[in-house]
């Protein structure tokens, strides 16, 4: 059960028998559009506020999370949900309504990770038959609680990311059934967790979160690795949540090092998420929601289909607030790592 | 395992084999000061900034934890934690030396139930021999983060709370072995869990914090003694966070209504914590560090010593944020119940 130093190897694999996500126009627009389950035209998502929208957002992929498993609000034993807002507002004015025993938590963008990770374990330990993990960012509320006012346009550094506007979610079951009325087996189990430390390697630019996480990302990786006995080729995809361009230089190098050569199947769902030539997002998504949609849209489809048979979802986080920026004080990282595998 | 609706009863129940906690000079001259392992008469803890305060609190809980209980960070699988910053800014800070594995949770201040209960889950699943749950808030960092500044010397409603300046923080173990050198076996066991759902009845006022969250609070006691079949005698004392005088009221109340009652065994964590005549409190003591101080200073040692049997221990948060609050939006409360038992 308990796997070398930081992890888990679940006895009763928890299935994934749902998820779905929701995203903004400019995520649309992206590589993954196509496989995104709703997006909005409307960035305020039909409210009044950002935060707002952000909350609408969450409870509009519930809402498809539930449909589209064939289940309801009291299938759900647990949710366990989070977002980048101070004091999680997102999560609880958007999944308030469902009525479901919430564990809030926050990772910053490592949440999907942490979320599943909870999850899992809980379905694995028989607490719970079924329970969900989601996690949602939004371009605007996140720049209005982290950055600049959106009307003072100001200049982005080519290090900095764009926060993806979407929230991600999937249901774990104890059992393979499916309830979508397909008659399917599910094809997609978490084999294990790696749970993460704080990692703060002293780096201070909140402009540069690849900077700042990437080594959290590489000890993640490499305790997991170590944990399960894993070689360079154990994993089909090893995929980090929000890394970006110069967060992935860093990884791979900061892995190298420690002789661990992945390059040839690396990637980050920041990249992934936005066309950085076309898109303008410099050095790519980043958010609890790039991590949570690009699992959705491309990761979870993929693993089903068995074309990729092991996967490691990392999402990473930047520990940091206004608050501590403001005081000077660096920005330390954390990563969750979640193994998952075709069945 | 499961049990009832919202409630899990474990098998291999996890022992409580240390605790302690820390708090300010004001919490020092209450009537818990006695019982209280640290108390700082420096309101910053010889940091510069509030948050560093707290951070520092946090670092200091955690180390006396340890010797106290004759452990060392390595001896702990993971740590659960938060407070009541944005992004958890006094957890990151505070505990990353430590470097155990974590999950950042927030629950507003019902986080010392939310990372109890999660612990436990971890603890009595074996996905850890022993794991820390550990929460906090510091008057000025809260009073910073949510309402005015100190310097603005503002009137204070009488409906309204302190926050507590306090960390609390306990070793929870798969088996009873205690470690602290007195070849005792452990005599607290956490027998079971009710986790919360988020209650709204839409009242605006977050200066009159119990009244937002009673309903949520009273919602957890009567589904937590429906789950476990109890009597109004089945517990010896039913212990709120941070409802406070306004708030009892109003629970006991409600418990009525539902044909509850619970009165001559109801008490409250911020009534506990400071003497409201003398100390200026108004309704009462507030915050993470308002039940996880008074749990480690006076619930812990009683059920340790036979004078308490058996004990709902439920921290009550109200979830909103300044920008909620700015926003207009109403103030829901969670709360979450651990069921504390002498062996």
């Amino acid at each position: 059960m308990i796997k070398g130093k930081q992890s888990i190897e679940f006895e009763n694999t928890p299935y994934v028998i749902g998820y779905a996500c929701t995203a903004g126009k400019k995520e649309g627009e992206g590589p993954l559009g196509s496989y995104i389950d709703t997006i909005s035209e409307d960035a305020m998502f039909g409210m009044q506020t950002w935060e707002e929208a952000e909350s609408h957002m969450q409870k509009l992929t519930a809402q498809t999370l539930l449909d589209k498993s064939g289940l309801t609000a009291e299938d759900i034993r647990y949710i366990f949900a989070g977002d980048l807002l101070g004091q999680l507002i997102a999560t609880s004015y958007g999944i308030m309504d469902l009525q479901i025993p919430l564990f809030g938590v926050y990772g910053a963008c490592s949440t999907m990770g942490e979320t599943m990770a909870l999850a899992s374990m809980s379905v694995a330990a028989g607490y719970a038959p079924k329970a969900v993990a989601l996690a949602s960012s939004h371009f605007a509320s996140a720049e209005k609680q982290f950055r600049f006012p959106l009307e003072y346009g100001n200049q982005r550094p080519l290090a900095a990311t764009w926060t993806v506007t979407g929230c991600g979610s999937v249901v774990l079951s104890e059992d393979d059934s499916m309830h979508d009325g397909s008659g399917k087996r599910a094809h997609i189990r978490v084999a294990g967790i790696t749970t993460g430390k704080i990692v703060d390697y002293g780096v201070k630019d909140s402009m540069n979160m690849g900077a700042c996480m990437a080594p959290a990302a590489a000890e993640l990786i490499a305790q997991n690795m170590s944990d399960f006995g894993a070689g360079d080729d154990y994993y089909d995809l090893i995929i980090t949540g929000d890394l970006g361009l110069v967060g992935r230089t860093i990884i791979l190098d900061l892995l190298e090092r420690k002789g661990i050569h992945i390059e040839d199947r690396y990637s980050d769902c920041g990249i992934e998420i936005f066309d950085g030539d076309k898109q303008d997002t410099h050095a790519g998504g980043s958010g609890c929601g790039c991590s949570a949609v690009t699992l959705c849209a491309k990761i979870l489809p993929m693993i089903e289909q068995g074309r990729l048979g092991r996967v490691l979802f990392v999402p990473t986080g930047a520990l940091m607030s206004p608050t501590s920026f403001n005081e000077g004080k660096s920005v330390p990282g954390i990563a969750h790592g979640i193994v998952l595998e075709h069945v």
